[in-house]
């Protein structure tokens, strides 16, 4: 009897992450572990002013000390500056502008020796007057952080849409609110480093944990001097990255002029301290918020404006309210909306981009907003925003075109799922009562780009396939894998398409010079690009090897199918050879000789917007809502949360495993987010620079997780699939919020929702209510 | 006034080669450099004994050393053997049949350890008895060394074309002859190495310096017990191969083993001695030849028989007859010739493939022989040479297609140049002459494959190229750079083909996973083959631009060139627009956007032997002619090469400069081979492994070089280029034995002319003529 293969998909199914056997066994070898011969190492030395005057920088008693091999400062370095804007020198030689501003570097045979070295460099300043709030940067007279910017302004953005006078004319509600959200880090377990090797020739390849390393050879380029295309990038395995590795930071440069200096390789390395100082962070963000609504709840207008405390320089956290401005302007139907940021230059560290960019800070604004829109429309929080959720096919007022989404499915799975409206109408009764712990539940939703984010002149991915005479297949993939597990997903639509077992792919991927264009891990835009390319690439490799197939066994083509490593009938799966035989036999075929490579170039159908604001540039859009049940001990002010319901469309589920673990992982820093994160930064200077002191969420805090993945299976995703790595970090605080405020009356406008905050809250409220009853009695 | 940009080629020009600089500074990697976490290393325990029966091995003191992580013997092997024969265990449990068969290993945190535990390895023998020449080995009752084949015949050949036996009759003179050619040894640089990495899923990434990665996988599965796709091969960079590594050899799955039990990544080392003992050698072969002429001196016959003497184990070195046999059969036109080869099992070490694969040797007896049979012929090496020279066009008994060769031009260059006729003339004449210092001159020719040799399924090779957004380019081909220059060609290639300087290529290879398929370093196919590809890959890049640029410029796709840099209109060189503009034009045109990505697999127009030995096996061939003019010293036997002449047919040359290396070197080898190098094998034992007593030449011992390149314009290879590796090594020993020859009168049969068997031979000539001399003097 033939042997007989069914049809079966890998595509939804549990999959091992390709990189966790490595990492679980301590097998990955990540950056720190590199060694080049004749390597040496080094570290910078940075100020501890916030805005002074260089003086003058002695680093003879450094050159001096044995083992040194260099020692540079801003004299040595090229012209060209980094960041955004181009306003951020790596070595600083006329004044500093932020704690951790690098005044010198050294490189040495070891990291003590370079301890050693800094130790002995003597730098003399002058302090000028400094600046660290934003409105007070922005008034007349306040000390100017960069020359070329007189008016402190580093980015502004301004959107219109509709009317807002007449909308709020035509309003029965108004509602305003002021909603700041506080500085974080990004506390990735991998610590900054670089490894900068230059040729005979000029040419550099920079080793560096960068998440986007075709366009870092362009954003690097000028800092040194050189050419983009004499700069190749080689990313080796990541210890977490989350957007902080999106632009190039100053350690790179003064790694890579190092190691030209002294023809040499050079490793730089931060210490944990230095990470919590010297790496970028998610900025501190005052928005003004008024937004207007009928009796019935229907949304009139939203007008925002917001202030983004953008540090010394500028890195992408000034534009991080392009993505806030999606918030604001699309998430929920809003038909007249204004929108205004400024990101204003102040002694503070400075912002870069990070996990959520932008949506965390505005979901927080505008779900706290939402839910007390809903009490003043004296609606349940679910049909407030049932009544206003966005819908499929809607053009929003950037015009974005949403798609296939699902919002109000979203809502309804949470709601449904956690018995909401019961709860929340059972702990809002439940509010007055006098006991210590109180419980309460809050709903929040979100809306994010879910197919790229065409922010450079190309969001797309290109792929190169190759298969072996013993049916094994190589993708050499533009996407990154910094442990968001895409060169799983990679590998499960490549073996989709080629009925080969997923052992049997290797994914070669992060060097510049090895793999074709991507424009790097942002947006949540991976799987939906780089996957599209890979499903793209991969469906070519079949058609060749089903064209050769049909030859060889007289088979219609159209009737051939790849399953489990055979080519089978289409219908009836009966086995007609090996895929391993017919590739040997199209390998070895004379003079007809071919071997299965392939390439694929995928530009996703958005567009960039346009100088209005103006354009559709994601592919695809999706939704989740977060439901979390909160205990209050309302004599400690400490939250437990106990369980998440999180509904999320994702268009399609690709890797099950993987999608569970971004997703509880997106949540776990969402929660840290809301409830203990906060770099603390007092006169410019980080006071907490430790784990000690900063709190990230750890395993005993992480509540019980309830995931529902709506399959909206979205027209251009590959397999249907959506972008979904942002939107769970992004939801989670506001309903966090909202719990609190469900269960004890207490809105708290500014996270973090720390133990001191919510007591302290919490006490004021019963001495305000004290007292009003006291009044009350007087009055009695 | 518009720019222009004139025509030009780098083809044929001085290239400076690409992996020249790394090298000449310290900055390459090898494989010894490669450090891996957790890495262990390894050293091998080697018998002492050439034949005898292993009954124990006490292993249980160097498992109990601190240190230590495993030691292995037989019975922790698979039971794959390894070689052409698969004859050959890693490690050896029964019996030991050649000195250095491997025993047990240890793996441990260092190799000072591993020592340490080697020396507490206890094995007790029964020694068995030794065979060590091939003709006795053949005998009846002679010791069995492999007990599957109890003749001692590893593998035997046999042609016949036409009728030896009228032609015999015909012939106006037989000449015989017996030519013995010797032991050497490769003398790489870089010792022997190998690192072995397993992960978690049982595939295996190997580091080793392997000629032929992709069909490694298959050689070594066997021997890991392992499926051949599950191996990984990378190929670092090379400090010589040169044949040497076209096998895999015990050490490399004895590492891999290592690193399975372990768990661990482990490298093992050779040291220089084992270097000498245990890499492959170039075997001994006893060639007996018989060949007929007509009075003119027209070849009638060839009749040559040839034992090698194989040693313990069966590698590529009892396949070399192949390769001879083409010699004997279509070296010089000859209308009838046989050929019988054996190789014969003994217990000597045993015989690899070594540059030149069979016609070192088999030129030395040919060449030799042809120079006795114009003596004979009465004709001088020149005339006799040119009558019977092979001609463009002529198809071989083997019935090879010899196509574009140009023998007679060869001949006649090498023989103007060096003013050969007026020199051996009147050298010959001064033979008898009473002086101490005799010059000579002499010449040889030889006949080659140059463009690859099918004798596997497939001899093509697979190349990739991508171009990023600043012209880059970056080539992944199959093809191994082992340091002959094959990067450097290849990029040359390209750069003609994409008008772009050779800085501004990546070439990227010898990693299995990335690469696509290439049959390895072997046959002087290099540069025809992986040039062939490469130069197509890029011509289908150079169509796609041109394609996109006669669009955006509006002028036809047939007038646009690309030089420098640019596109350009073909006609007048005037620019239209830089490479790059229009690479990031295609790339960022949203819904239409390309990227230069293009994949080709090239395999030659040749075919594989059949049983009979009859094929056209290459898609090329060429010739050579050297003529060394040399001065003895007639006391002391040294002879000095003053100066060589090398005239080949290159087909067109590539990298000039890569050329004269490649060819230099080849002589250097071959001047070693015929003067010095002399791996003495002692009852099985190598009784010089050290460069002390083994004299490979050195800088001062290389003569003055007059090379002369003939451009016959290949019609397959790329720009007319034919493959050249490995002619300069076959061609030049016997130039120098006919030398001698002309110089005084001594014809030596058996390389090395080494300075003691040179001063004996002429010693035991003068002797013999003052006998005849005394007994004329008698009878006068």
């Amino acid at each position: 009897m033939n042997k007989v293969i069914e049809k079966t998909t890998i595509i939804g199914k549990r999959v091992t992450k390709l990189d966790a056997p490595d990492k679980a066994t301590a097998r990955t070898r990540y950056i720190n572990d590199l060694v080049l011969p004749r390597m040496l190492y080094a570290k910078i030395l940075r100020t501890d002013r916030v805005h002074a005057k260089i003086l003058s920088i002695d680093t003879s008693g450094a050159r001096a000390l044995a083992g040194v091999h260099a020692v540079i400062t801003a004299s040595d370095a090229p012209d060209g500056k980094i960041g955004v804007l181009r306003d951020n020198p790596p070595l600083k030689g006329d004044k500093v502008r932020c704690i951790r501003d690098e005044i010198a570097a050294v490189a040495a045979d070891t990291e003590e020796i370079c301890d050693a070295a800094l130790r002995l460099i003597k730098v003399e300043y002058e302090d000028l007057p400094t600046v660290f709030d934003c409105t007070e940067a922005l008034s007349e007279g306040a000390p100017i952080i960069d020359e070329d910017r007189p008016d402190n302004i580093a980015m502004q953005q301004y959107f219109e849409h509709g009317d807002i006078g007449s909308a709020e004319d035509d309003s029965d509600f108004v509602v305003e609110g002021e909603y700041n959200v506080h500085y974080v880090t990004h506390c990735n377990m991998g610590v900054s480093c670089s490894l900068a090797d230059y040729d005979m020739d000029g040419r550099v390849t920079i080793y560096t944990q960068t998440q986007y390393p075709f366009n870092v050879k362009m954003d690097i380029a000028p800092s040194l001097g050189a050419h983009p295309g004499d700069v190749r990038i080689i990313q080796p395995p990541i210890g977490g990255a989350f957007g902080s590795k999106l632009d190039v930071y100053p350690y790179e440069p003064i790694c890579a002029i190092l190691a030209k200096k002294t023809r040499r390789p050079v490793k730089l390395i931060f210490s944990r301290e230095e990470e919590f100082v010297a790496s970028p962070t998610r900025q501190p963000v005052e928005f003004n918020i008024r937004a207007g609504m009928k009796k019935d709840g229907t949304l009139t207008f939203r007008d925002v404006d917001c202030l983004l405390n953008n540090g010394g320089y500028t890195s992408w956290g000034a534009t991080t309210p392009y993505v806030s401005m999606r918030t604001v302007t699309s998430h929920y139907t809003v038909p007249n909306v204004r929108y205004r940021a400024r990101a204003v230059y102040t002694n503070n560290p400075f912002a870069g981009s990070f996990r959520g960019y932008g949506n965390v800070q505005a979901t927080w604004a505008i779900e706290t907003h939402m839910d007390r829109m809903a009490e003043v429309a004296g609606l349940d929080p679910i049909a407030f925003r049932i009544k206003n959720a966005n819908y499929p096919g809607e053009i929003t007022p950037q015009a974005a075109n949403l798609g296939r989404v699902d919002h109000v499915g979203c809502i309804l799975q949470a709601a449904d799922k956690s018995d909401f409206l019961d709860k929340w109408h059972d702990c809002k009764a439940r509010q007055a009562e006098n006991t210590r712990y109180k419980r309460g539940i809050g709903i929040a939703t979100s809306l994010h780009n879910a197919g790229g984010a065409k922010i450079h002149k190309s969001d797309g991915c290109g792929t190169m396939l190759k298969m072996d005479d013993y049916a094994r297949v190589t993708v050499i993939t533009g996407a990154s894998e910094i442990g968001q597990g895409s060169d799983t997903v990679i590998a499960q639509f490549v073996a989709e398409e080629l009925g080969v077992p997923m052992r049997d792919i290797t994914i070669i991927n992060n060097d510049s010079a090895t793999s074709p264009w991507d424009v790097g891990v942002h947006a949540s835009r991976t799987t939906y690009i780089a996957g599209n390319s890979a499903k793209r690439v991969a469906r070519k490799a079949r058609e060749r090897i089903l064209r050769a197939a049909a030859s060889y066994s007289n088979v219609m083509m159209e009737n051939l199918d790849l399953r489990a490593g055979y080519v089978v009938q289409a219908d009836d799966g009966v086995v007609i050879m090996p895929l391993d035989k017919i590739l040997r036999q199209m390998h070895f075929a004379g003079e007809d000789a071919e071997l299965v490579m392939e390439t694929d170039y995928y530009e996703p159908p958005s567009e960039p917007e346009d100088e209005n604001h103006v354009g559709d540039m994601s592919a695809a859009y999706s939704h989740a809502a977060h439901v979390a049940e909160i205990v209050v001990d309302t004599k400690l002010g400490t939250i437990k949360v106990e369980k998440v319901w999180s509904a999320q469309d994702v268009g399609r589920v690709v890797n099950l495993t993987g999608l569970e673990g971004q997703i509880e992982g997106g949540i776990a820093f969402g929660l840290g987010y809301a409830l203990s994160e906060d770099l603390k930064i007092v006169e410019g200077k980080v006071a907490n620079p430790s784990f000690r002191d900063y709190h990230v969420m750890t395993a005993p805090q992480i509540p019980e997780f309830d995931l529902t993945f709506l399959e909206t299976d979205d027209g251009e995703g590959p397999a249907g699939a959506k972008g979904i790595a942002e939107l769970p970090t992004i939801v989670i605080a506001p309903a966090i919020g909202n719990a609190l405020y469900n269960a004890t009356g207490i809105r708290i406008h500014h996270p973090p929702m720390t133990p001191e905050k919510v007591a302290r809250a919490i006490a004021e409220s019963n001495a305000a209510q004290d007292n009003a009853k006291g009044r009350t009695d007087e009055r009695g």
